[in-house]
């Protein structure tokens, strides 16, 4: 928040500035940030604000894994920093009965070791032991990391501030490759 | 499907082939194809296949109207030639009930004309009727148009086959401007 207002308050003043987020701005990101404090002061609605899209964190994961995406899907934060851990679990709950492919963002730090395995645990009394997993970690990064798995052996422990974890919905499939990570997809088409 | 086959047809006799998408080819678009008509010959799965991330129309929508999707959001496709209608409206309730932001793709063309007017009557039947609805249609083309209004007020005829539907949470705000469109935003913290 202090980042954002310092910005605006430079803008008020005429100067050009740009407020830098990794992914995509408008995604758990600072665009967000931007307009909360846009609201708090009347005269910076006369700004000439831009925000410009980017590739977020599940999309990037999303084209390297295949195409997981291709159905009906739902992104989640599991930071409760900013909202209470029941909001977040009765809306992994929700998500996974009815059938979305789920992106869990901020899934895991130093400070919030349980949230991710809980989460498992929540995902596994909905949803089949087999469903598919992914890990996706510093993407586009040198250290990029990407483990696919299932919702069975998922170890949270997989997880960091820099990863993005994906879980399939029950139409989700997994194509095996020799000697390479499986494509993951999820066909456009279900229940027909 | 015949185009994903046709394209991986090629590039097993060795052409480079590119499939183009509009937006990101991971949602609700080709790549999903591709890996489906991957699956169905085990020698396409030799091939080196990647998939490219682009801006998806919720993405560049979100953009356009401010930070709509700075908190826990879905993506629901609405068309009934994929899914049966049931699962549609399984999924807009829970969205809806979860307190997702909602994106509704593919909301009206000339042969599905009743769906997006039951859509908002469900959304009705969950969310205040002053949740914040935008219609952005056509984006970054020339005939680029978007209207915000509310789930009260909502008119589907607003809508044809390039409008990307977006639905508000009971958090997502607007800040009213004065001769410009309204900013939308969905703050990160919430019910803290």
């Amino acid at each position: 928040m202090t980042r954002a207002r310092h910005a605006l308050s430079l803008a008020a003043r005429g100067r050009r500035v740009a407020v830098v987020s990794s992914g995509d701005a408008g995604v758990f990101a600072m665009a967000s940030t931007v307009f909360e404090a846009v609201e708090q002061e009347r005269e910076w609605r006369q700004l000439d604000i831009e925000v410009i899209a980017g590739v977020s964190a599940m999309f990037a994961a999303a084209a390297r894994l295949g195409a997981p995406l291709g159905q009906d899907f739902c992104a989640i934060s599991l930071s409760d920093n900013l909202k209470p851990w029941d909001v977040v679990a009765e809306r992994l709950v929700a998500a996974a009965a009815a059938g979305f492919v789920i992106a869990l963002y901020n899934p895991r730090s130093r400070a919030r070791s349980w949230q991710l395995g809980e989460a498992f645990d929540l995902l596994r009394a909905t949803l089949p032991p087999s469903t598919e997993v992914a890990f996706a970690t510093a993407l586009s990064l040198p250290q990029e990391k990407i483990a696919t798995t299932t919702l069975e052996k998922a170890d949270p422990t997989l997880a960091d501030m820099r990863t993005l974890v994906l879980i399939g919905s029950v139409m989700t499939r997994r194509i095996d490759r020799p000697g390479a990570l499986p494509w993951l997809y999820t066909p456009r088409r279900s229940g027909l």
